[in-house]
């Protein structure tokens, strides 16, 4: 987790970056032009392309950006209950509890599903998705790996485990889109968090579910 | 499961699906021409307009045809071990080995994924998708619950339970594509299964793992 300092960006890459979640969600990612974008802060066109070369180069930094916000959540969770930190990864993942409100959270990963399926066609796209995909592994593998040291969690292969669970969120995150069904996620967190107790958790602990 | 006949399709049109296949593992879904379809078959473009007024319509089609596809070989498995008939869905959603070879199998799910993320601005797309969801998330579950019947799996919830195993493998895919990495379906297919056996199996009943 150490190895993965907040990016030092200037106020003026903060509110791009701003700019630019306000815009995915707004006009997804196909219809996402620097228009649009210098549209969502006090900026022209101009200061962006001063910033960042190309369209490829504005999203790769964004993800990076999304990665730096991510990691700021997990580092306060850090010392938590290991079964509340994973709860609280997954609730997060799943619904996006930190942000303003869950029906932007669609619209934002919906604009993301479309980026995600450029990764294959866009090598800078592909390495911050795996570095994101990397740091969000290890909190996850870490959390578990806690909670069996601390005898909380029965034995399990912790790496294999979060491969599950990172499967898993992103699933329900691209059926419930595709289907525009929210009962995806519903029902894939319940699951998540039955299968948790049942099979993570020592018997006698208490159970994640709040 | 009754409900889902095969469409009743020309020579023509099954010609004109299988050569989208192959256009779609060739070319990804962005560059997926009429040209490019016509010429994995020996048609001219003319006889796909006639079919299909639209790419749209094209693709919406050809959804449907991948649902018929899965629909046939769910029907030889009807009578097997609920075990089994588990652990082949998944292996067949996993790594595709009814595809002629898995890295084809890939190429198609990479252009798959662009039809996904277009799925919540076409209707078609989303209207097919949902159907062929529901084929599979019906045939899980009904799976599940037949091993319940039978006194292998332990008392569980059928339909969450489906919806859970849809959502593992559809981000396994995802992670897997985004990110050029087997190991996100390889560790993905082995926690499944271990959790299967470890939740869903009877004590005494023998599990999935072959």
């Amino acid at each position: 987790m150490s190895d993965t300092a907040p990016a030092d960006r200037s106020e003026t890459q903060e509110a791009i970056m701003a700019a630019t979640y306000r815009a995915l969600c707004k006009h997804g990612y196909a219809n996402l032009t620097t228009q649009a974008i210098a549209d969502e802060f006090d900026k022209t066109k101009a200061v962006l392309h001063y910033h960042y070369d190309t369209k490829d180069d504005l999203l790769a930094a964004f993800l990076e950006y999304l990665l730096d916000r991510f990691a700021a959540h997990a580092d306060v969770d850090h010392h938590e209950d290991p079964r509340k930190r994973l709860l609280t990864i997954v609730d997060r993942l799943l619904f996006g509890r930190d942000a303003d409100n869950e029906s932007s959270y669609w619209e934002f990963q919906t604009a993301m599903l479309a980026v995600r399926a450029q990764a294959p066609y866009t090598p800078a796209y592909r390495e911050q998705f795996a570095e994101n995909y990397g740091f969000v592994h290890e909190t996850v593998a870490g959390t578990i790996a806690d909670g069996i040291d601390q005898g909380i969690f029965r034995d399990a292969d912790p790496e294999r485990l979060a491969t599950l669970v990172l499967s898993t969120i992103q699933g329900a995150r691209t059926n419930r889109i595709v289907l525009d069904d929210p009962a995806v996620t519903k029902e894939t967190h319940e699951a998540l968090v039955t299968y948790f107790d049942a099979v993570l958790v020592r018997d006698g602990a208490d159970g994640l579910v709040e």
